[in-house]
Protein backbone atom coordinates (compact mmCIF):
# COMPACT_ATOMS: atom_id res chain seq x y z
CA UNK A 1 0.00 0.00 0.00
CA UNK A 2 1.04 3.45 -0.95
CA UNK A 3 2.02 5.54 2.25
CA UNK A 4 1.08 9.31 2.34
CA UNK A 5 4.51 9.99 1.61
CA UNK A 6 4.50 8.15 -1.54
CA UNK A 7 1.25 9.15 -2.58
CA UNK A 8 2.91 13.09 -2.24
CA UNK A 9 5.89 11.75 -4.11
CA UNK A 10 3.36 10.66 -7.21
CA UNK A 11 1.91 14.48 -6.90
CA UNK A 12 -1.27 12.63 -5.94
CA UNK A 13 -1.42 14.74 -2.44
CA UNK A 14 0.05 18.23 -2.60
CA UNK A 15 2.75 19.52 0.30
CA UNK A 16 4.96 22.41 0.59
CA UNK A 17 7.76 21.34 -1.43
CA UNK A 18 11.10 22.45 -0.56
CA UNK A 19 13.08 20.53 -3.03
CA UNK A 20 13.64 16.69 -4.46
CA UNK A 21 15.82 14.93 -6.64
CA UNK A 22 15.87 11.30 -8.10
CA UNK A 23 16.50 9.88 -4.88
CA UNK A 24 14.85 12.20 -1.96
CA UNK A 25 12.20 15.19 -1.56
CA UNK A 26 12.11 17.67 1.28
CA UNK A 27 8.89 19.41 2.42
CA UNK A 28 6.85 20.91 5.34
CA UNK A 29 5.63 19.12 8.18
CA UNK A 30 1.97 19.91 8.51
CA UNK A 31 2.26 19.15 12.12
CA UNK A 32 5.19 21.35 12.85
CA UNK A 33 6.96 22.14 15.95
CA UNK A 34 9.17 24.62 14.63
CA UNK A 35 9.00 27.34 12.22
CA UNK A 36 10.71 25.84 8.60
CA UNK A 37 10.22 22.27 10.27
CA UNK A 38 10.80 19.61 7.17
CA UNK A 39 10.68 16.17 6.13
CA UNK A 40 13.13 14.29 4.36
CA UNK A 41 11.69 11.42 2.48
CA UNK A 42 13.46 8.85 0.00
CA UNK A 43 11.44 8.06 -3.07
CA UNK A 44 11.54 4.41 -2.29
CA UNK A 45 9.35 3.70 0.23
CA UNK A 46 11.08 1.82 2.82
CA UNK A 47 9.30 1.79 6.69
CA UNK A 48 13.05 2.23 8.59
CA UNK A 49 15.50 4.15 7.78
CA UNK A 50 18.32 1.73 8.16
CA UNK A 51 16.56 -0.86 5.71
CA UNK A 52 17.45 1.27 2.61
CA UNK A 53 19.91 0.28 0.74
CA UNK A 54 23.48 2.06 0.37
CA UNK A 55 22.70 3.93 -2.46
CA UNK A 56 19.76 5.20 -1.58
CA UNK A 57 20.79 6.23 2.45
CA UNK A 58 23.99 7.69 1.56
CA UNK A 59 21.63 9.95 -1.27
CA UNK A 60 19.23 10.68 1.47
CA UNK A 61 21.41 12.17 3.76
CA UNK A 62 23.49 14.23 1.34
CA UNK A 63 20.08 15.86 0.28
CA UNK A 64 19.32 16.25 3.75
CA UNK A 65 22.74 18.55 4.27
CA UNK A 66 21.51 20.63 1.40
CA UNK A 67 18.17 20.61 2.61
CA UNK A 68 19.46 21.85 6.10
CA UNK A 69 21.65 24.73 4.77
CA UNK A 70 18.56 25.97 2.86
CA UNK A 71 16.89 26.50 6.10
CA UNK A 72 19.31 27.78 8.50
CA UNK A 73 19.38 30.65 4.89
CA UNK A 74 15.58 31.17 5.84
CA UNK A 75 14.87 30.74 9.45
CA UNK A 76 16.87 32.70 12.21
CA UNK A 77 18.14 29.32 14.26
CA UNK A 78 20.89 28.58 16.34
CA UNK A 79 21.52 25.06 14.28
CA UNK A 80 19.16 22.35 12.22
CA UNK A 81 18.75 19.59 14.59
CA UNK A 82 17.92 15.95 13.25
CA UNK A 83 15.27 13.47 14.58
CA UNK A 84 14.70 9.98 12.68
CA UNK A 85 11.39 8.07 14.62
CA UNK A 86 9.26 6.42 12.40
CA UNK A 87 5.87 5.09 14.54
CA UNK A 88 3.96 7.56 12.51
CA UNK A 89 4.26 6.76 8.94
CA UNK A 90 5.78 4.06 7.55
CA UNK A 91 7.95 5.10 5.13
CA UNK A 92 11.23 6.19 6.63
CA UNK A 93 11.75 9.95 6.76
CA UNK A 94 14.40 12.54 8.63
CA UNK A 95 13.11 15.80 10.24
CA UNK A 96 15.30 18.39 10.42
CA UNK A 97 14.17 21.20 12.34
CA UNK A 98 15.40 24.83 13.15
CA UNK A 99 16.39 24.77 16.66
CA UNK A 100 17.98 27.34 19.40
CA UNK A 101 17.75 24.62 22.30
CA UNK A 102 17.19 21.24 23.16
CA UNK A 103 14.02 21.89 24.41
CA UNK A 104 12.88 23.11 20.75
CA UNK A 105 13.13 18.97 19.35
CA UNK A 106 10.33 17.96 21.77
CA UNK A 107 7.29 16.77 19.37
CA UNK A 108 4.67 17.62 22.25
CA UNK A 109 5.18 21.42 21.13
CA UNK A 110 3.49 21.81 18.07
CA UNK A 111 3.29 25.14 16.12
CA UNK A 112 0.14 27.02 14.14
CA UNK A 113 1.34 28.77 11.61
CA UNK A 114 -1.59 30.57 8.96
CA UNK A 115 -1.16 29.03 5.25
CA UNK A 116 -0.36 32.20 4.04
CA UNK A 117 3.29 32.08 6.38
CA UNK A 118 3.43 27.93 5.41
CA UNK A 119 3.77 28.80 1.73
CA UNK A 120 6.10 32.22 2.13
CA UNK A 121 8.58 29.60 4.36
CA UNK A 122 8.15 26.64 1.80
CA UNK A 123 9.29 29.09 -1.23
CA UNK A 124 12.11 30.66 0.65
CA UNK A 125 13.45 28.16 1.67
CA UNK A 126 12.67 26.15 -2.25
CA UNK A 127 14.85 29.73 -3.61
CA UNK A 128 17.28 29.08 -1.32
CA UNK A 129 17.87 25.31 -1.83
CA UNK A 130 18.21 26.28 -6.09
CA UNK A 131 20.57 29.20 -4.46
CA UNK A 132 23.18 26.46 -3.32
CA UNK A 133 23.10 24.49 -5.81
CA UNK A 134 24.65 27.46 -8.13
CA UNK B 1 40.54 22.81 22.44
CA UNK B 2 40.42 19.12 22.37
CA UNK B 3 36.23 17.72 22.92
CA UNK B 4 35.44 15.91 25.54
CA UNK B 5 34.86 13.41 22.20
CA UNK B 6 38.60 13.57 20.65
CA UNK B 7 39.95 12.85 24.01
CA UNK B 8 37.73 9.43 23.71
CA UNK B 9 38.96 9.41 20.17
CA UNK B 10 42.70 10.31 21.55
CA UNK B 11 42.38 7.45 23.99
CA UNK B 12 43.01 10.40 26.68
CA UNK B 13 39.21 9.43 28.47
CA UNK B 14 37.89 5.78 28.60
CA UNK B 15 34.98 4.87 26.61
CA UNK B 16 32.80 1.97 26.82
CA UNK B 17 34.04 1.70 22.69
CA UNK B 18 31.72 -0.27 20.35
CA UNK B 19 33.92 -0.10 16.84
CA UNK B 20 36.02 2.46 15.03
CA UNK B 21 37.12 3.29 11.83
CA UNK B 22 39.30 6.08 10.03
CA UNK B 23 36.37 7.85 9.59
CA UNK B 24 34.06 7.76 13.50
CA UNK B 25 34.00 5.91 16.77
CA UNK B 26 30.75 4.66 18.25
CA UNK B 27 30.51 4.01 22.22
CA UNK B 28 27.55 3.97 24.81
CA UNK B 29 26.50 7.69 25.93
CA UNK B 30 27.52 7.97 29.74
CA UNK B 31 23.94 9.23 29.93
CA UNK B 32 21.76 7.11 28.33
CA UNK B 33 18.18 7.15 28.15
CA UNK B 34 17.83 3.00 26.97
CA UNK B 35 19.92 0.48 27.44
CA UNK B 36 22.52 0.47 24.03
CA UNK B 37 21.79 4.22 23.23
CA UNK B 38 25.07 4.92 21.61
CA UNK B 39 26.93 8.15 20.21
CA UNK B 40 28.49 7.45 17.00
CA UNK B 41 30.98 10.33 16.54
CA UNK B 42 33.50 11.88 13.50
CA UNK B 43 37.13 11.85 14.21
CA UNK B 44 37.30 15.58 12.74
CA UNK B 45 36.41 17.86 15.47
CA UNK B 46 33.63 19.48 14.35
CA UNK B 47 31.13 21.87 16.16
CA UNK B 48 27.86 21.27 13.76
CA UNK B 49 26.90 18.01 11.98
CA UNK B 50 26.35 20.29 8.37
CA UNK B 51 29.83 21.76 8.57
CA UNK B 52 31.67 18.07 8.30
CA UNK B 53 32.98 18.24 4.77
CA UNK B 54 31.24 15.58 2.06
CA UNK B 55 33.41 12.72 2.58
CA UNK B 56 33.68 12.61 7.04
CA UNK B 57 29.73 13.38 6.82
CA UNK B 58 28.95 10.53 4.56
CA UNK B 59 31.30 7.92 6.25
CA UNK B 60 29.89 9.22 9.12
CA UNK B 61 26.27 8.25 8.36
CA UNK B 62 27.46 4.62 6.84
CA UNK B 63 29.18 4.10 9.79
CA UNK B 64 26.00 5.08 11.79
CA UNK B 65 23.98 2.59 9.95
CA UNK B 66 26.24 -0.72 10.82
CA UNK B 67 26.50 0.72 14.56
CA UNK B 68 22.60 0.63 14.71
CA UNK B 69 22.46 -2.74 12.81
CA UNK B 70 24.31 -4.30 15.91
CA UNK B 71 22.51 -2.21 18.38
CA UNK B 72 19.31 -3.78 16.61
CA UNK B 73 21.03 -7.05 17.13
CA UNK B 74 21.53 -6.54 20.43
CA UNK B 75 18.91 -5.19 22.05
CA UNK B 76 15.26 -5.95 22.16
CA UNK B 77 14.09 -2.75 20.23
CA UNK B 78 11.67 -2.01 17.88
CA UNK B 79 13.84 0.17 15.98
CA UNK B 80 16.40 2.82 16.70
CA UNK B 81 15.99 6.17 16.99
CA UNK B 82 18.20 8.65 15.28
CA UNK B 83 18.74 12.52 16.75
CA UNK B 84 21.64 15.12 16.49
CA UNK B 85 20.94 17.80 18.69
CA UNK B 86 24.44 19.41 19.85
CA UNK B 87 23.97 21.84 22.64
CA UNK B 88 26.09 19.75 25.36
CA UNK B 89 29.25 19.24 23.43
CA UNK B 90 30.33 21.30 20.70
CA UNK B 91 31.79 17.99 18.62
CA UNK B 92 29.05 17.08 16.04
CA UNK B 93 27.65 13.39 17.12
CA UNK B 94 24.66 11.19 16.33
CA UNK B 95 22.45 9.73 19.28
CA UNK B 96 21.00 5.81 17.81
CA UNK B 97 18.55 5.06 20.61
CA UNK B 98 16.98 1.48 21.08
CA UNK B 99 13.25 2.51 21.14
CA UNK B 100 9.68 0.77 21.15
CA UNK B 101 7.29 3.94 20.70
CA UNK B 102 8.01 7.68 20.26
CA UNK B 103 8.36 8.35 24.05
CA UNK B 104 11.32 6.61 24.51
CA UNK B 105 13.39 9.28 22.35
CA UNK B 106 12.63 11.71 25.78
CA UNK B 107 16.46 13.39 27.18
CA UNK B 108 14.47 13.55 29.97
CA UNK B 109 14.10 10.28 31.07
CA UNK B 110 18.03 9.42 31.45
CA UNK B 111 18.14 5.17 32.96
CA UNK B 112 20.70 4.08 35.45
CA UNK B 113 22.65 0.89 34.36
CA UNK B 114 25.24 -0.92 36.39
CA UNK B 115 28.74 -0.52 35.57
CA UNK B 116 29.02 -4.46 35.09
CA UNK B 117 25.92 -4.17 32.70
CA UNK B 118 27.15 -0.92 30.90
CA UNK B 119 30.72 -3.36 29.91
CA UNK B 120 28.66 -6.34 28.68
CA UNK B 121 26.16 -4.30 26.88
CA UNK B 122 29.24 -2.08 25.04
CA UNK B 123 31.14 -5.68 24.72
CA UNK B 124 28.02 -7.45 23.24
CA UNK B 125 26.84 -4.92 20.74
CA UNK B 126 30.67 -4.47 19.74
CA UNK B 127 31.46 -8.62 18.87
CA UNK B 128 27.41 -8.11 16.85
CA UNK B 129 29.27 -5.31 14.75
CA UNK B 130 32.47 -7.20 14.39
CA UNK B 131 30.10 -10.14 13.20
CA UNK B 132 28.08 -7.95 10.37
CA UNK B 133 31.30 -7.31 8.89
CA UNK B 134 32.51 -10.65 8.34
Amino acid sequence: MKSIFSQIINKQIPCHLIAENDYAIAFLDINPIALGHTLVVPKIQVDYLFDLDSDNYRELWSFAKLVSIAIKKTIACSRIGVSVVGFEVPHAHIHLIPINSIHDMNFSNKITISSVNIKKIAKDIANNFQGILI
